[in-house]
């Protein structure tokens, strides 16, 4: 089904971005497991709407309520109860007028056209329906669930931005993002960023970028051969972030460019555990994590959604039409993709996690 | 599972590289499609090794011997009746004992190491078990299947090298490639690429390459939103070929750099049906096919096993040691996972198109 | 998981017996299909407490709040958008003090001891959390829908009961029960079964019982063979009806009583079409239907929860106490099982013809 | 997929009556477990063909044939590798011709007829094809690999003939009957089962009857809530084995004929361990085992293939004829569908064991 993913955990997303509301049924998550109120909102508010310049002025609580599988003490700690944890967040700010003009016409570089044949007409176009990146709210709770039921195994998963446009961040893979600010390392790297994202938003236009993730602390032997390999789990997720259209693992297609002398990563012994001195890999053999720490990369595509007139079809009357998209929206939405970057990373990592645990009864 | 791929057909490939054979299961092929064995074999060809100076000398027929699901005529022409069809391929010409001095030695950029973590020591390590690029053979006898069907629906996929280490072939995406040779379509790139082969292969290395993909000919409709968008579909097989460690669509990661005025594709209208201008998108918008044509490029790693002396661990030791891949390795696995890429792809929009038929009854 | 099923629609059902909400997401209905708000009141009427003397007094008005996959018009007329379909009833009506008493006291032929065993303690045991009756009203919501996009293709399902306690009602399959009334054909039957219930209550204890069900209109062809049969699918849903215990076929377990000559079914022609002069095996041959009437039958154990004193054991003592399980039960849930009954053959059959239709494309 | 199953192992069985070969794939058991080929051998044999005057005159060796997925040591000891692991048996004593005359002919009972809508004709109709009762010997392989796996945990699982036709064994649900010889307690009841199998035989009839099963030695917290219930796993197998069509747990149908105070089964401490005095649940409360024995029981069918003149109707004319199945049928395959319930029941078991490995991780 479209909107479940996972094997040992099942996630299923749902929710338009004008519906009542939106939310996510998490299965599989043991019993017993505790988590904060606290960090999860956190977490949540790093992805949320009308925080920084880069953003839209949409501005949304976007805090949870649990509707089942989760008690709740004093201290806003949640513990699992085995059942299915489902969680919603009422959609309260919806503008739906903003879209009434294009009802017919559909926004080029967005699922409007897809949506109108796949759903033969009776889609929810408001606001995207279940294609608006809104929907990535959800997978940040079951996300964000999952990154500190791992952190409480020593597991750390953190993204931050590459580049935006032609704009790059020359720090390495495993350099730490301060996560409440603008997620980039490189100061003068973020404040360039964040200009050209102005300019772009002050010309009608918008921009994309490139997303690093890095999980460290991870036990070798994690995933699958052939299609349960990590890179498959992770990839059945990120591009289910709108607006996802490349990956990689560790050198990715720079690997493809050297030799395999200079890509293989050699095996050497570091306080009794066997690790590599390069991770040309991103940490992954055969769809197997070794140990060292999984890297990825993600590119995004420009924001669709621009004030700028765009050609584009009616879908009644087949006429060529122009368009300009109204409403708040973000110019770049990579800075809010970065969390969402975590979240899936964070719901691969725990159901091979759990998958382990098949294999390691005697 | 990890060997299993699909949800509206599934794919179930077995199997080590010295194991007595490899095979796939394929369910849920209608009954009475028919596809000719003469294509198969031909398409199987392309995949196999031997053929040519950039591949390995193990030499194996590949000739799959249908086990179930399938009836035959005299003009070797196959129907399927219902059942699941199974096919294998005998593993003749295995040399294990190229493999017996690398017993407890890990080769770098190889599965060896992990598969040793997740299955206790009790992998099936010769010639990678079932981590081996030969398991590629049973997808192409699936993909090769899917293939036949959907050009009997007008639907054409075919894939061909862009790049081999540094040589690019500036071919644009729609170029033609004659499968039957070296698959790129500038012959001096070609030809440029079969010498860097070559010195790899003198100088005891390897080089990797970039693989590009089509398909033309698909309805607008196939594919969902979310984790079962097309690209989705798409990475949950092609990361299963061995050695892939990057995936795009349409621009990709160039897109990331671009606005979004430039990268949005406007649509238009020709002969009463909607397209879009350009197609940077790759034929996929909110992970439905549009009707353009649907692209991807895959980055696949230099190959692993190489002849010059790398440094690795012993496993029962933990002790350094060297080591120096012996055994008839390609120095280039591009042109051979050509026609895997296409199996892939050909898998991945079959599945779709079935998905489809669901939802297109009243 | 656990709480999902489907292969071409997906049904997730979430909640606690006392937790805020229960509810259902529904995936894979396609676009653009109807259903009425008014139709499903009713049909979830059927199986609300508080409406019979043989029903609980807890009253919940159970009418489903939709938070996503439908838009809905003037009439009341729910049309579904694409996206994965969601429904709550909010938990208004807990008494969850009933239960305190309980805490640490299993009930006997309850799932509180196997709860607490899997899931270490944290479960929610208030009211039998997700392992209560009142899950199956999720379950009605998303059968009630696929029960009225079943009716619009002319198939029919509906069950009845056959007996209560050693009460029966000696009706044939498919004699026409008023699901509106006590649903058994027999008047004397039902009466005698109302009484039997009344006493039952009386005494503090409870009664069983067998339910028909039977679907008419079907088109041969639904199903698979071995693990995707018609009965696998319906026997999927149906033994998670809490207190399910047994489940058959056509003649069922009085078929093995037969010789081969009396069981099976012989062919004939009426109106050009191929049927059968018996129907034993309830319609389906090799797990597929012939297009016969689709029976069965469900034995349904008495409610476990009952006022008469029972041993149990103190699960942090382990000391053997007394329990007399007080609450507003139904001394017999037969009646209100029906409809569950009714909307798990809705279910299975809506997703079988649904796979029908990927085979049916040329 | 129809010819799948399994959440933590999956079970793929493929092949037709007369293909070339039946085989199955088993994914998902863990790297280094091992299993002995002669215990294999034998209880292949309990399945096997041409043993008993109660079974079909066609004999097969039924010796599997590991293609992939162990390694074998001499001794005959097998040791998974962690891949899929692939069997196969050929067929080498088809005798297609018994079936030309009834090419055009369904047999009454049999899916002939739901084969051919279902596959639009082009079904392999020779032998029953996939719907062949000779498909349970690649299940009974997989099984029989559960059972041994499952005995090294402490955990024996056996079933026995309780009736056959109206013969009925008196002995109690744990009463042993010897595998070896004709599988049920009573040697009176057995005597008179052949006897009317042998009426059955030589009037050109056949006999069903009904099986017990039974596994003992299993921890509590084994399944799951709703969909995932041991009864849910174990019927989603039961009915995969042609000719079953009732399947009831612990008291089953019986326990609907009760009230709640006989039926509860109370809670007492033994050894420190909680039991119930009881077992009318047949160890199961909420689709999770209580440590108790877990129990059911499946009802077959009379072999619907008879020597007898039936009425049947010509596929191509859709004039009515009659028809005598020819061919080596048993007149009752209950005997030999004995070790087939205890393969599903391994299973259904070892495939919950390992979903339990996931949660008892800390």
């Amino acid at each position: 089904m479209s909107s479940s993913y996972g094997e040992n955990i099942r996630m299923t997303v749902f929710g338009q971005s004008h519906s009542a509301a939106i939310g996510v049924v998490l299965e599989g998550i043991p019993a017993g497991k505790k988590f904060s109120s606290e960090k999860l909102s956190a977490f949540m508010t790093r992805r949320a709407p009308g925080r920084s310049p880069a953003s839209t002025a949409r501005k949304e609580a976007d805090i949870p309520e649990f509707l089942s599988g989760v008690t709740a003490n004093e201290a806003g700690e949640y513990t699992t109860c085995g059942a299915p944890l489902t969680a919603i967040i009422r959609n309260t700010n919806q503008r739906s007028g903003d879209y009434d003009s294009l009802k017919d016409l559909p926004r080029p570089g967005h699922a409007d056209y897809t949506a109108h044949v796949k759903y033969f007409g009776a889609e929810d176009r408001a606001g995207g329906g279940h294609f608006s990146g809104r929907l990535t709210a959800p997978m940040c709770i079951a996300g964000g669930i999952c990154l500190q039921l791992l952190e409480q195994q020593g597991i750390r998963v953190r993204a931050r931005i590459v580049s935006i446009g032609q704009v790059t961040d020359p720090a390495p893979f495993d350099a730490p993002a301060d996560p409440e600010k603008f997620p980039c390392v490189s100061e003068t790297a973020g404040q360039e960023m964040l200009e050209n994202i102005a300019r772009a938003r002050a010309s009608g236009d918008s921009l994309g970028g490139v997303i690093e993730c890095i999980a460290e602390g991870l036990p070798a032997g994690l995933g699958d051969p052939m299609f349960d390999g990590m890179e498959n789990r992770i990839a059945g997720l990120v591009f289910g972030i709108p607006a996802v259209k490349g990956l990689e693992f560790g050198d990715g297609f720079d690997a493809a460019k050297r030799t395999g002398s200079e890509n293989n990563d050699e095996f050497a012994v570091e306080n009794g555990r066997i690790i590599t001195k390069t991770n040309h890999c991103g940490g992954i053999l055969g769809g197997i994590t070794n140990g060292m720490p999984l890297t990825f990369r993600v590119a995004i595509k420009p924001t669709p959604s621009i004030a700028r007139t765009q050609q584009t079809v009616n879908l009644k009357t087949l006429e060529t039409a122009e368009i300009s998209v109204p409403g708040r929206h973000d110019p770049c939405i990579v800075p809010r993709a970065v969390p969402c970057v975590e979240a899936c990373a964070a719901l691969a990592i725990y159901d091979a996690l759990l998958g382990r645990q098949k294999e390691l009864a005697e």
